[in-house]
């Protein structure tokens, strides 16, 4: 295909934006965002938002780590039932449990008290927020066009009823099945993995059973995971409620992902898929980094980071990966807060933060050592740079296992692994090109789409605040129960007819032959008698 | 919501598309089109992606009505096995039929004969196609990074295997559950009413049943009356092959249709809905119409149409909606052909053609009387005219649903309506305000889109001469049987499981109690025998 000079399509797109909403309207928009990383993603959309001329009020707790600080929007917050100490312990101790054990399946997973203890915490935001009067008053007397939130916190659906708004979720997926509950999604568990199962699109009968299980277990347990925030939220409510019906009103979710990462699945109209917001263009490196990355020489660098959560490791992980990294002849770039490995190797650089976009963008850098958390495996895609994925928690083997499965990563089980292991892994994402062209050829999708991830995100936000909502997109399965909606009154009825009719020829057959056959026989065994 | 000046997003549009792709590449695409009111969407974006500098072929038979002429790109050319004139005959007699019966259920509708022979035309271009060895050396040696293509008449698909083209489909949908099977689209009877039944989305019990019904009709006939097409590629791949295998290679679904017509329902990554092509600002009228809405005074006028398909009716019902267009004080302008009814009112003028999208973008255009083919509706929503619609065949009654329980239209069977009928209908849209308010809110949800339809199409064919093809947006669903897909071998497996769990432990259980209350029996006939 040869080169034309001119890009496309962009005349058009002005004419259409013009033709389609004249002049953009400014809205007044209610932001309840989730603090740690799910913030980096949002911001940038909520940050778009206001520089667009949106009047945007962010709600947070007076106790976060990172909402609220110098945003150029006003920000209101709330007293919540715990100090920033107890927060960070409970974290502490939640990250921690990690290095411990890996959960086997969903039932420990939703069932270790230092899981449940922290979304306890999270879980109680929204009964403070109900019990600040004054805020409540604001919310109400702001009028605003929409509601924009994170609901891991599960408080953005209770707000969004209480006061009637129209609103946008903005999230990686749902626990369990209540995406696919809530926007009345179809899900196949024959090939669609279950969320926190690590499992892929392509799966042995062994495995479509372990995903099928998994299913079950969600439908089974999750709701009483779930319980708390049901009850806050019926609490406040004033009606008791179930949790698809607390989630069921949401207008669009925002989902951060697409189908460069994600597997190809059955989706809603109403679902818009954002992935990939925090790609951006890399900018120059810092003086320190850019030495680092010049003294590399021919092998170039790799980048290390278990993401924002995660900065300190246990002493003996940490000196075996500090071995490992030992191995290579790249430079080693390691975001750790935590006391240096005795043994660490001298192209090893442990820095206690590094501009993670701007190092993956840098075309010396030849491998990445993550987490897999969504953010920093999209930051990876986008650049086109082989991983070696260690995850922890939540949805992290999930994303290991999409990368891996498409040839782009390698998977290690972080507790389990040995020196030798992580060594090998990162020699092969280095060394063995066919990672790197998998990545380079997924970074070339992932960035060929009519609009970018943000300003998809941004659109969609404002198109609920300019239409209240969006009532056009939700499917008549809303209407239905579980038991119409699989069609099995209709199903029943059919059979019914069926059997009815067959029963009723049979017993017609039946009283003919008996008619025909003992008159024949009565017919055959007369003239019989006569011959006699 | 206060205005503000600027319009949004279009530098960052800008950037993503030089940071995505850097400059347009020019591709080869090979064009499969349909006759008649399809191509008025395809062409259009076809003669775009011309003019983007694609270099773009159209294959077609010599025996067409609009395709081929005067387009700006090659034109390649095949015999068909049929003449102008016998397509005609077969084409009147398949028009006029509609005037004598709508059919009842689907296997009326696909058994009729006048149905079937078209078919049998339309079907057997495919033969002629492979037939032409001079064409198909053309086409291989070309090399088209794609095919472009209106499933229709079936030959896309199996051009598409033949040369192994990465293939976009083009269309408002396929026959009967083809579409779904072939994406592994889900789509549950319960709510989403099934194509040709004219049925909406909130469904009584009886209706849910008359989908079923409907659905299963589908299952079981509609591989049928493709037999034809199924078997001629069978022989030109030289291997038997099903429906499903004839259409599930696809790599992008474009379908004529958004959820502002259509209901929610379930879709899949590769399905991009694209409806609305045909919508664009209304450009000033000629003379002669200019003339007509002129005069028409403070009433306004009228657009009649029943399609570029129908344009003569029997003389009865002409008479008879020619007295209805007579008690409505506006100016009708109707599309029509055949002889003048003798009755005609003098609000009424004939037209042999009528510029309609630039009519219905006319401030003083009150209605809009349509066959409800998807073309017209889409003109008629985007433009905001409430409608009389009186579906004949195809699709019609499915669109003209869709209007009419959106509060945008007026439903009509033009078999069975009288003059009254009519002139009440008209009455309705025109002077009750909800028509006109609903019809508004439609079109303006219908332009709120990021992107514009045209684009998008665009966008999707040069993704995938770009990419060959979109196999990442391939759902794993295609590699199951549907026992599988359905989790059937898996559920049995854990009911095995279940039910020898149970049955083990109820025969413990008796073998227990056997054991126990055996001995204790005995034990305690001993001390009784013991005692006496």
């Amino acid at each position: 295909m040869a080169c034309l000079p001119q890009p496309r399509g962009l005349l058009p797109l002005w004419t259409w934006l013009l033709l389609a909403g004249g002049a953009a309207e400014a809205g007044k928009l209610l932001v309840l965002p989730m603090d740690g990383s799910h913030w980096l993603s949002m911001g940038m959309v909520v940050e778009k938002l206001h520089r667009s001329g949106h009047e945007v009020t962010m709600v947070i707790p007076e106790v976060s780590w990172r909402l609220g600080s110098s945003v150029p929007y006003p920000v209101r917050t709330y007293k919540p039932s715990y100090t920033l100490e107890d927060y960070n312990r409970v974290f502490r101790r939640f990250a921690d449990n990690q290095w411990d054990d890996i959960p086997k399946d969903l039932s420990s997973a939703l069932s270790n008290p230092n899981t449940t203890v922290l979304f306890e915490y999270l879980f109680s935001n929204c009964r403070s927020l109900f019990q600040n009067a004054e805020l409540l008053r604001f919310i109400r007397e702001s009028a605003f066009d929409a509601i924009f939130f994170d609901p891991f916190d599960q408080c953005g659906f209770v707000v969004a009823k209480y006061f009637s708004l129209p609103s946008v979720a903005f999230t990686r997926g749902l626990f369990c099945h209540f995406l696919e509950e809530a926007a009345q999604c179809p899900s196949p568990p024959s090939y669609v993995p279950r969320g926190m199962s690590g499992l892929s699109e392509s799966m042995t009968f062994a495995e479509r059973l372990q995903n099928y299980v998994h299913y079950l277990q969600e439908v089974s347990l999750c709701s009483l995971f779930l319980q708390t925030p049901v009850n806050i939220a019926g609490d406040i409510l004033q009606r008791p409620l179930t949790v698809k019906e607390l989630y069921r009103d949401t207008d669009i979710w925002l989902l951060r992902t697409d189908f460069v990462f994600d597997y190809p699945k059955p989706l809603m109209p109403n679902m818009v898929f954002v992935g990939g917001i925090t790609c951006h263009e890399s900018k120059p490196l810092s003086e320190e980094f850019e030495g680092y990355v010049n003294a590399s020489g021919e092998h170039g660098i790799v980048v290390f980071s278990l993401g924002s959560m995660v900065s300190e490791i246990p002493m003996a992980k940490a000196m075996e990966i500090a071995d490992a990294l030992g191995t290579i002849p790249q430079t080693v770039l390691w975001r750790y807060t935590g006391k240096p490995p005795s043994n660490l190797a001298k192209n090893t650089k442990l820095v206690k933060w590094l501009p993670q976009n701007d190092l993956l963008g840098h075309p010396k850098t030849r491998a990445f050592i993550t987490h897999a958390g969504s953010h920093g495996i999209y930051e990876g895609l986008c650049n086109g740079v082989p991983m070696v994925l260690m995850p922890l928690f939540g949805d992290q083997m999930d994303n290991a296992k999409r990368m891996e499965s498409r040839g782009a990563g390698v998977t290690l089980n972080v507790l389990e692994m040995t020196s030798a292991d992580l060594s090998k892994a990162l020699k092969t994402v280095i060394n063995d090109k066919s990672y790197k062209e998998n990545i380079m050829r997924l970074s070339a999708l992932h960035k060929d789409r009519p609009i970018s991830p943000l300003d998809l995100a941004v659109f969609w936000v404002e198109f609920v605040m300019r239409n209240k909502g969006a009532p056009h997109l939700r499917p008549a399965a809303h209407d239905l129960n579980w038991f119409q909606y699989h069609s099995l009154d209709v199903i029943a009825f059919l059979l019914a007819i069926v059997l009815t009719v067959v029963f009723i020829a049979v017993k017609s057959y039946m009283f003919c032959c008996q008619k025909c056959f003992g008159k024949k026989g009565k017919a055959k065994k007369a003239p019989k008698s006569k011959s006699h």
